[in-house]
């Protein structure tokens, strides 16, 4: 396997530069393809069928730029599709929630973790399940956050009613007295100050991005699948949607410089 | 001493927002006035003996609006009047400069420590002097950076051409092989990623909005002036400029709610 090769990272959307900016500054020297798949977005109004079908296409699409490695950068693309990737595929997948919740269990004093997330994320149950798995333990406070995502996306990330927002989601979290939260939504690092303010210096928070991009320098590692350190790595990005929203809009989550960004056909991504 | 009262912060413009920023985040249950003394900027082109009269009038009239501490966050100030202000007034006063070098010298594994400062700053010598005293075998590089936090104020933080200037300025400090590098100047935390990107994950970023949050939340710890823990904390601007201005630019660098914001006359300052 050539260690050159550069790292696939995709999402329904710009939730994942979250993601990639971890990845970037943890991993300067690696090279970097990120697909949004814009043109479908949100991939909660979709069947897991369809969206089993579509990381499919993404991940072939992926493996034609001569990726090393596939990193789903999503939570609905996950829960609803990582096994069928990881047997359909010879490259190595990682995913969200094992990482986070990997980190929560190795974090938390009190065994009280909290999880914000989306309606379908929660619904899923795959948090409650993989903390369980790792610590029977412990107890897990789901909080679903409907609209959350949408009006970090949409609106003023920094206005009154985000905070008030914030506060609601995080009103059953302070009553569990958790002292661990998981932001289990690639679109929660963005208001990270503001939670962080609300439930206090002393809850640790662990966060998708992070632990995902410490999981990809793992698995490069142990692999042996890491790119010369000594190198400056590149990065670049291609969308099923209209290229110029997705640029205006991932800026403010990448918040490296985003370049040009190539469209794709969803012909494209089905022929490779 | 009624522990209820505000803390005073200022600075000469919107960089002391990243310290303010980081207090509200560390210090939810607190209340802060912030001065930015925006009529006045930048601080650099006044004399010395210009700014002691400024911190002196700025602190005067924090103390009327019933401060029980006052943070001095900015670089230049501190350097100028930081002691002038400690012998005038009553109330703690905490500058910048001594809390990120004590952080610094505690992170440190190979006692190489570099400096990212303003002209002026390093200038001063006072982060080589201050790092001296709490450990004389520590190497200090220090890297003067013209222009950077103009840029970061005024450009769009996250083009090619700041990743540029950031990769000037940490080059030095890679030649010289420090572990540690201190971020002198309020201004650049809004470019950390990109800072760790350029140094590496092994590089500690010791920003002074972090280590002057904490020197605020001990000091008023060990004095006993903590408010209550289960209140929730307010916070108000005043600037001696633009309002409409300081909050568009301030938004920023505050990555919270800034709210309305009172112009101050200079004749109100002075009268405090």
């Amino acid at each position: 396997v050539d260690a050159s090769r550069p790292i696939g990272v995709f999402d329904s959307g710009v939730g994942g530069l979250t993601v990639l900016h971890e990845c970037l500054v943890t991993l300067p020297h690696e090279d970097f393809v990120y697909l949004g798949d814009t043109g479908r977005f949100p991939y909660g109004q979709h069947s897991l069928d369809d969206l089993r079908s579509f990381a499919i296409e993404i991940t072939g699409w992926l493996e034609s730029q001569d990726v090393k490695l596939v990193v789903v950068a999503c939570n609905s693309a996950t829960a609803a599709a990582l096994p069928t990737l990881q047997r359909h595929f010879d490259l190595p997948i990682i995913g969200v929630v094992t990482p986070e919740a990997h980190a929560a269990v190795q974090a938390t004093r009190a065994r009280r973790i909290g999880v914000l997330a989306t309606v379908a994320t929660v619904e899923s149950g795959r948090y409650r399940e993989v903390i369980g798995e790792l610590d029977a333990g412990v107890e897990v406070t789901e909080v679903a956050c409907p609209g959350l995502a949408d009006r970090i996306q949409d609106g003023d990330p920094y206005d009154e009613a985000m905070v008030a927002h914030v506060r609601e989601v995080c009103a059953p979290l302070r009553s569990a007295a958790v002292d661990t939260v998981i932001l289990g939504c690639t679109h929660y690092p963005l208001v990270r100050p503001m939670l962080q303010r609300e439930l206090g210096r002393g809850v640790t928070l662990v966060a998708a991005a992070e632990e995902l991009a410490g999981e990809v320098a793992e698995t490069l590692r142990r692999k042996g699948l890491g790119n010369d350190d000594d190198r400056r790595g590149e990065y670049r990005f291609a969308c099923t949607g209209d290229p110029v929203a997705f640029a205006r809009t991932g800026q403010r989550f990448l918040q490296l410089p985003l370049g040009p960004v190539r469209q794709l056909a969803p012909s494209e991504l089905a022929a490779a």
